[in-house]
Parts: C-alpha cells; structure tokens; sequence
C-alpha cells in the first residue's frame, strides 16, 4: 500500500497546545465578560439546510457556502438534463445541507424556531468555527471562530452602553490598552444623505464612506461623483467631512447641521443617551470616538453602530464590531425582532497579541511543576507528592520514563512548565525536596508544606 | 416571497442557554482534569482531506462520512462515464474533502504532520465535535462532541494508572459517584483464544465475548460456535467464565491458568503494576473491577482497556472508554508511535445525569443577581450598583425596560436567576435596597456593601 503523506485542507488550520493555550486565553476572557453581563450561551449545529443558508449573503455569499454532498446515492433522482444544466443546476438535486457561513443567520433561525420558549429580551453569546469557500490568503481562512453577542426584544440603549462596557472590560483583561472604539449612528448617514438631496442613495454612500481611512477623501468624492452623486450633493457634504473635535462638540455641530431633520435629530439623542449611560456606568467616554465616516458594511444596520482598532499594532483592521438592527429575523417570517450585537475576532485579536507580544508568558491551564523521574524507589515518593499536590488542586505531572535528565528538563522547557521538582534518594532522607525555577534558574530545598502553598498561589 | 418555517438537518441539534450551562458544566468538569494531570489542547479543522479520512474506519464507516461538495464548477473535470458510473464512482470526483469522523485519526494525521516539533511524550485532549451520517434515533446523532486525552510515545503504565484517576476524579466533580470503572487487558484475551485452540481468531472472540452483559453466555458460546470455535475450546473457557472475586483473587486464579502463556503472564503483570501504581497513588481499586469479559470494539487496543458504567441509572451503556495501543501512526507511515487514550461521551454523561436528577441548580456562568427597572429616577442609582457589584465580579444585569414588574421578575424566574435586586424611590432615600432569594421568596434589605459581600461569595 502505498502511503501518502498527510496533509490538512488549504485554509484551514490545526492549533497545537501552544496556540490553542493562547486562544483559549482570549476565548475564556471574551466569555467570562460575557457572562458577566448576563449573556449566556447557544451553540448550533456546524450543518445547516441550504433553505436556511441560501440567498442570506448576496449572491457572492451564495458562491462561498460550503455544501454538503448527499448520503447514499444521491444520484438516484437526478434526471440526464439536470446533469447537462451544469454544476450550477446539479447542486441543488444532490446536496441539502451547508456549513454555517456565520453565527447570525443561525441564531436567526434558533430565534424563529424557538419564539414561544424564548423569554425575551434574549442575551445570547456564540462562540463557534464557520466556513467560507473564499480564496484562502495572509489572515483570511476557510475555517474561523467567531464571537457573537446579541441581545434582541429590546429598544433600550442600556444595551449599546453596555456593549461598550463589555468591549472595555476585554480589552483590559486581554492587556490590550492602547484601543479606540468608533461610534456613529446609521440614522446620520441616511439623515446626511437625505440633507444632501441624495435620498435613497445611503447604500452607495456608506460603502464609499467607510473607505475614507484607507483612500482618502479626493477618492471617496470621486466614488460618489462616479456612483451618481452630483457636485452640489458632494459639495454640501464639507461641512460634515469638516467636523472635528471632542465627541460632545461633533454632537453640538450636527445639531445645528441637521435640525431639520428629524431622523438626524434622533440619531443624536441616541448617542447622547449612550454617553449618558457610560457616564452614570461610571465608565465614560475614554477610548470612544465618535465618528461620522464610520459605516460598516453590513446592510442590516439600523441605528448606532461600532467598530473596535487597535492602535499601536501593524495589524489595522478591526477587531470587533458590531450595531443595532430593527429586524433579524423577517427573513423567516417573523417580524419586528430588533435588537443590538457585537462580535469579536478572535484570529485578529490573536494577531494583534503576538504582533505587539503581550500574551502572558504563563497560562493558567498549562501545568505548574513536573516532578522528575530518577528511579523507581524515588519515583513511589514522588507518586505521593504527586497526589498531594492535585489535592492542593496544583497542575502537575510526572515524567512517566526514568530517562535522562537532561531529556525531562527538555521536556519541561519545551512544555514551558514553569516549575520542576526533584525528588531523589538524598532529598527523600531529609525530607525536603529541590525545587527549580525554570526561568530564573533558582533552585531551592523546599518542605513539602512549603512547596504545595508556593505552588498553589 | 414564500417564506419557508426554517428548520435544521435531522440528527442535529441547538443547545440554547439551558442546556448549554449542563453541557459546559461537563465539558469544564472534564477540561479541568485533563488540564490538572498536564494534558494540553489540541483542535484540529472540522474538514480533513478524503485521502486522511477514508479507510480508517471500514467500509461501513466511509459510508458514514460526509462529504463536502468541491466549491466552483465541480463538473469541468467530470467524464460522462464519470456519471454513468454512479453515485460512487463520482463522488471521488466532486468531492476532496469530509467531516471529521472522529478524534483519533485527527490526531494522528497531527503527530505525524508535526512529529519533528512535537516532545514526546505528547499529552493532547481534544474536545470538539465529530460528524457521522448515521441513521439518526434516540441518543444517536449526527454531529456529536467527543472528549478525548491521549499520551503518546511512552510505554509507562502510569499512564494508565493516571487515566484511572483522572476518571474517578471528573465522576466526583460531576457528582456522579456510583460507577464502575471495567479494566481488561487484550492481552489476556489473547493469550486466552491461544490456550483455547484458537489461535487468530482473538477478533472473533472479542466481538462475542463483549456482549455477555447483553445476551448472557449461553449466546455468546453459541455465536463462537456458529463461528466456527470447537465444543473442546469452548469447553476450555469454562474455567475462566467462573472466575470471580476481587481483583486480586482474579489474578491470582489467571496466573494459575495461564502459567505458560507469556502473553498472558505480562498482561497479569501489568494490570499489577496499575494497580499497584493506584495504591502509590493514595486512590486504591475502589470502583475499579478486573472484568475477563471486557473487550471492546475497536481492533488497535493492545494493552489494558477500560469502560466506565453509571450504576444507578436507566442509561446502562458506557459513558468513558479507553486503552493502550501500539501503533497510532502507522496508517500515515510513521512506525512505533505507542500510547494510551480515553474518551468521555458527553451525550451520555449528560443522559445520565438528567436522569439521576445531579446537575447542580446553581450554574457558575449564569447571572447571578437581577436588577429591577423602576423608574428613570432609580434606574440612575441601579447603573451605579450595577458598576459595583461588576467590579466584585458579580454576575449580573439590569432589566432594559421599565416595565411591569411582574414581567421582569418571570425573566429572572425563567433565566433561572437566584436573586433579584429591587432599587425604588424608598430604598434610595434609607440608602439599603431589597435583595429577594427567588427560590426561597426570603426578601432583605441591605446596604450596598453587604449586598455585595453576600453574593460574591
């Protein structure tokens, strides 16, 4: 039998116990903030029915599902002229089911499916791989974990502060410091649009907007010149691009800009309330801005949205994002679903980490000490010494061979085991056993008592 | 547009809040022990190549596997005698790539991957979902979560003693503390078949001699009769079918009857020295029990295999396995790769602590305190307390609404929140607020600080 070497698909990924203790460290710190907010977790399944998944993401997303082939023989009803038709007509006769594109049209449908049982309003989180059949380059793969929080059945903008307060509270736990969240409300640019004289043209408007960052402003007025907008429109759009300043000032400007408008009018209250409510939080408005070139791309968004930036890293993409919607759920038939959510990413937080290398150097789940294996007399000592320090709830193990020294210590180092314990024939005569530092080298002659409360703090 | 009532695929399923908080209570439960006897993550891409998957799990298990359809126009490359040859003959064609069938092949497609970066000896678990095309029925579904540790590339038996304890240690933090743990050793059964006169056909009496529970031994010598085994080597099982007794009493009676199968004589041996390693290890043989009938399924066991039963349930199907095997690589071409594993079936863990009524009715990730929404006035103050008791650490959330109480207190009721805190116009003036026990209907007034102290604790 000839023997291929084995490999994974392209665009996907295995974890290894040293990125996956790194993942785990920011997947744990996401849902324990969570948690504490009150969300409380939904896993759904990785296959979903292709009646659910399809025609939720544009046709290019139609392309990017991955589709599941059949059980059995799924040939059997499918007619010759079904075949001549092409890949394209073929699919629908031989596969049923697809891989979850993203976390939000699942909880869509968990939302639809279990509306009676639901006790709104709903804080849920989800944290689980999707697929996307996308061409697989530098940070964009095939498999990926997302981080979502949503809370729907509810208006109140207590749960955009909230959400702030949430994104806040990670970064600080991750060691991410150096942040800026970005807020602004869809309700200005539909509003602004409107002011302009280009009603109707929101869509082209956010998406040639939300570029600014990237091409500049000449670039964004050329897009909108080359998409219809006319030079009056653009020119009126100055004051807008003009504004500048502390938060609390852009709100003063726009008021006086849009007092006409009565959507831009209550676009402002809502940021005004959210500010309040981090104000009574006690958090404030430090790391957020408020700013109008802010669109997001997601057409669904209704009323404020947010976007979260590293600011010292190479890596300047966003890393969390999220908004209010007034309906998730029509799309299955239920309407008036509204709600607020967010999401973090975690490959791109994870980046952001080693590029700026502020991942602890110890993580909790990894063990604390390894106890050397010198001889089988030493060996039944250290097995006691073992099982008092699990008592002490210490992480630990035991080289299980009696090899060279050399090759534990290798072991140790190569695990990043912070601690090693050395027990041998003279240490067992005096009761007190060698223990040593790793990183410091410091080696030190230690009762059990000593070590276990060292240990277990 | 007719809008389809949205579904998902038979044999899948959502776990909303409530179940997911038992699920993570087990999968944390387990987690936790891996950890603390030094075992490290592991996830692996829920698509593998159809050239890693196929052949390892038999003709019925490549059946099983699901298959993803090639993305773009997976028909250019397709022949028409391609199509005329059927469903089987196609699907190599269109497809490249599967689900994850289980844990163990991931596994050892990793190792052999990384086998230059890995320190050995490799200790991984790996907890992540398996996709099986299997005729979905009660308590057989086609995405489950597997739960595995294995340790590769060293022959201790300390591993398995530590596998021994690592089960009976997450059984207690489950709170399941009725249970067998089974140990055999295939080579007894083994050296076994050899004294019987049937040499080779170990496989054979393995599949029969494991569903003597099931259909008691008379069946069971008549299936090795009607494959084949004499009336004289069915005879010659007699004695061994008798055995009964301790663990140590079994030995000592095996050792007798073996006396001249060095097989057999290593396989008392080291079922000796687990034990032995047990009582070194402060556990003992308590609730493990030395059973020649234990054989389970899976051919690559060649060591000591253990299986776990909850006594006191309706569930009587195993809910942990595991054992040694000698060569988990070899499949991928790389020789001599030895080990111990052990699996915990989370569905069934679950099964069997909703039907013994154990999961605690307290969960750690729920919220723990509710505050009600008065009025705007109190709901100022409330965003205060909420912000101190989120700096103790305390789980909790502030209703988004203010409305009817009673519509506020079911939410805590149906969250399964244990307190809720109730800020009005009074308790604001006297500076103490009413926390209520929504199990007991106790209610108290408090200040902050006691509020505080009462539920971080």
């Amino acid at each position: 039998m000839k023997i291929e070497k084995p490999s994974i698909p392209k665009g996907t990924r295995d974890f290894g116990p040293e990125k996956m203790l790194k993942r785990q460290f920011i997947l744990n710190t996401i849902r324990n903030v969570f948690e504490k907010f009150g969300y409380l977790p939904l896993e759904t399944p990785a296959m979903e029915n292709l009646s659910v998944l399809t025609g939720k993401y544009g046709a290019e997303g139609d392309q990017l599902l991955f589709k599941i082939l059949n059980s059995g023989d799924f040939l059997s009803n499918v007619k010759e002229n079904d075949i001549q038709g092409g890949s394209k007509s073929l699919t629908p006769m031989i596969s049923e089911k697809g891989l979850r594109y993203d976390l939000t049209v699942p909880f869509a449908r968990y939302v639809v499916m279990n509306q009676h049982d639901i006790t709104f309003p709903f804080k849920r989180y989800q944290i689980q791989p999707v697929w996307r059949a996308d061409r697989p380059q530098r940070g964009r793969y095939r498999e990926f974990y997302q981080c979502d929080a949503d809370v729907v059945g509810t208006d109140s903008l207590i749960c955009e502060a909230e959400i702030i307060l949430m994104i806040k509270e990670v970064m600080k736990n991750l060691g991410l410091n150096d942040f800026t969240i970005k807020v602004n409300n869809r309700k200005l640019l539909t509003a602004i649009t409107n002011l302009i004289g280009e009603q109707g043209k929101e869509a082209i408007f956010c998406v040639a907007i939300d570029k600014i960052d990237k091409i500049g402003r000449e670039k964004v007025e050329e897009e909108l010149s080359g998409n219809g907008f006319s030079k009056e429109a653009i020119q009126k759009l100055n004051p807008f691009f003009d504004i500048n300043g502390p938060n609390t000032e852009i709100l003063n400007t726009l008021e006086k800009l849009l007092k006409d408008s009565a959507l831009g009018n209550s676009g402002i209250i809502e940021l005004r309330q959210v500010f309040e409510y981090l104000k009574a939080l006690g958090s404030g408005e430090n790391h957020v801005e408020l700013d109008l070139t802010l669109a997001r791309g997601l057409s669904y968004y209704t009323g404020i949205i947010l976007e979260v930036r590293a600011n010292k890293s190479s890596i300047t993409s966003s890393i969390t994002g999220g908004g209010r919607y007034d309906n998730l759920t029509s799309v299955f038939g239920l309407e008036g679903v509204s709600g607020v959510g967010f999401s973090f990413g975690v490959d791109r937080i994870y980046d952001v980490m080693e590029d700026l290398d502020i991942f602890p150097k110890e993580y909790e789940a990894s063990t604390k000490v390894l106890l050397l294996n010198f001889d089988p007399i030493s060996f039944k000592e250290a097995l006691e010494v073992l099982t008092k320090l699990r008592t002490a709830q210490v992480k630990c193990e035991i080289y299980p061979d009696a090899v060279k020294i050399k090759k534990q210590m290798t072991y140790a180092d190569k695990k990043r085991i912070p601690f090693v314990l050395m027990i041998g024939e003279n240490e067992i005569k005096e009761g007190k056993y060698q223990l040593k530092n790793m990183t410091t080298g410091e080696q030190n002659e230690l009762g059990l008592e000593e070590i276990i409360d060292f240990l277990s703090n």
